[in-house]
């Protein structure tokens, strides 16, 4: 995996973050043992934790104060993962959830709240109260965009600043805080801290509208999960918002959205039309300007290999293909 | 009502709790104002806050240091509630939830996850880490005796030992760490933080129980809400566990548990054999033991008013009828 290849200065810290979130999800509480590694095992690129490792890097390169806020931060991250797992009926096909989907949902409410609070617990031994105020903030604005998500699905009068709301609060706050947080542990000056926050803001951006793309440009088999999974559930993203506004595609797919809202079949050619149209392209554009902007704010650091490595990691993830 | 003359010489410092607990729910997403709001209305004791301010008059009595704390423990507990909200299918009757209260499970946890940032962002204030530390610990234990609560559902076969471990995880905790807290938050020195912790503890269990006891003995009217809730939904509480193993009332019960858990009207019969049965009379006496042990705690402090509120809100407790 590429990503491997980025995080080579931080690999033997990533393992360690691996093993302490090991550690840390065992309970005697079988079940919540058995969902927690459940998530670990799922995997994911780490990125949250590798970012805190890097960030800290630009002062004291203090890797036992960086390594906890690391796994704190993935925590937080697979905590609001498991209660994106909740499940609604009115966003199941035909309005019927099976019993098992139904029976995870405290399970998987019970999980998140578990990795948050065993994240909180990593957090609280800090002295610097700015990362527990930053985090306690952040969770706050996190919820404001899930619900956000919520009461706009199958919206398609949203525009791009409402999805770009929703994005920052989704997706780049909590990378943005990664970068952040990992300079403040560190003891890292504030000009380099609000540097790295900006840095992360753009790259967390970027990250995300990739992320959205892919649900329209990539395979079932390179994604690991069925394509237009967003659009089945009514999500909004980047790619339809602008081929909404593009003439007569845009009139089609309207029509489609409100089709699969009511449960018709009007997914398949919905993905087409999003495919070939616009939005694709505009969409791109936008994540290599957010690029961009996530590489101008390095200017503000010091000239280090780890510089190096987060303006690659910005190309990296506008190119991703996964 | 009789916990107000109880709060008499908190009775200010609580209408400024209420107000700031309206201040804070206050967001630009409608329906998570809405979702707070309504659990605003509906009121509650506003027990958390109570404890918090009562165990701060012990020491310095700055009412500014103890409100954000108070409201944040009653923005924690509603956080619970709300989370306790969210439905399985396995729980509901037939197996078919309806689409309302499915379409509530997502808004259910959403609004309870903002409730606690809202919350973490009141303590993260503090300059005294033990506060962080202490909520971090307690809502680790908390979701533990959430998820106890769960697996142990329709098991007839778990002990007083398994019940006193959930109820002291799912509400003796949050009251003792209230009065604890207050304690802290107020300057006190440790032997007073320590034994109004106790009288938390034991407060709460006996708090936990009489809960339990008026799911039998209570009527819909007095309660609010429909009686034999418990039961309904698997839980096992003291009176049950005590009936259960009453010889032939104890046969019969398991039966009709057994019953209800497949769906079956069973539910009638067996809240009649466990109000008929022995498990009351000794769950009122376990009680009345806890609230000696509550009022034994409170030898540690200084003979004030305070101190006769709380020995007089123990015995409240325990002769409470709603």
């Amino acid at each position: 995996m590429k990503t491997i290849y980025l995080f080579e200065e931080i690999a033997d810290d990533i393992q360690k973050v691996e093993e302490e979130l090991q550690n840390l999800v065992e309970t005697e509480i079988q079940v919540l043992s058995n969902a927690s590694a459940h998530l670990l095992r799922a995997g994911g690129k780490r990125l949250r934790p590798a970012f805190v490792l890097l960030a800290g890097k630009f002062h004291n390169d203090s890797r036992d104060k960086l390594i906890p806020l690391a796994v704190a931060l993935e925590l937080i991250h697979m905590a609001s993962l498991v209660h994106d797992d909740v499940i609604d009926a009115s966003l199941t096909r035909r309005g019927v959830p099976t019993v098992k989907a139904c029976w995870g949902n405290r399970i998987s409410m019970h999980t998140g709240d578990y990795l948050f609070a065993r994240a909180l617990q990593l957090v609280s031994q800090y002295d610097d109260p700015r990362i527990i105020r930053i985090l306690a903030d952040i969770s706050v604005k996190m919820v404001e965009g899930e619900i956000q998500q919520i009461i706009t699905a199958f919206d398609v009068e949203q525009g791009i600043k409402d999805y770009l709301y929703r994005i920052k609060r989704k997706t780049a706050l909590l990378i943005s805080t990664s970068c952040g947080l990992g300079a403040i542990a560190s003891g890292a000056p504030p000009e380099i801290v609000r540097g790295l926050t900006r840095y992360g803001h753009y790259v967390g951006m970027a990250f995300q509208i990739t992320d959205d793309l892919l649900d329209f440009t990539s395979t079932e088999e390179e994604l690991g999960k069925a394509v237009g999974c967003d659009l089945s559930q009514g999500i909004i993203t980047l790619p339809v918002i602008y081929t909404l506004r593009s003439g007569f595609p845009g009139l089609r797919l309207r029509e489609l959205i409100k089709d699969i809202e009511q449960g018709g079949d009007g997914l398949a050619e919905a993905l087409e039309i999003v495919r070939k149209g616009p939005g694709i392209l505009a969409s791109y554009n936008l994540v290599d300007r957010y690029v961009e902007k996530a590489k101008q704010e390095l200017r503000w650091l010091p000239p280090t290999p780890t510089r190096d490595t987060l303006a690659n990691i910005a190309d990296f993830i506008s190119n991703r293909q996964f």
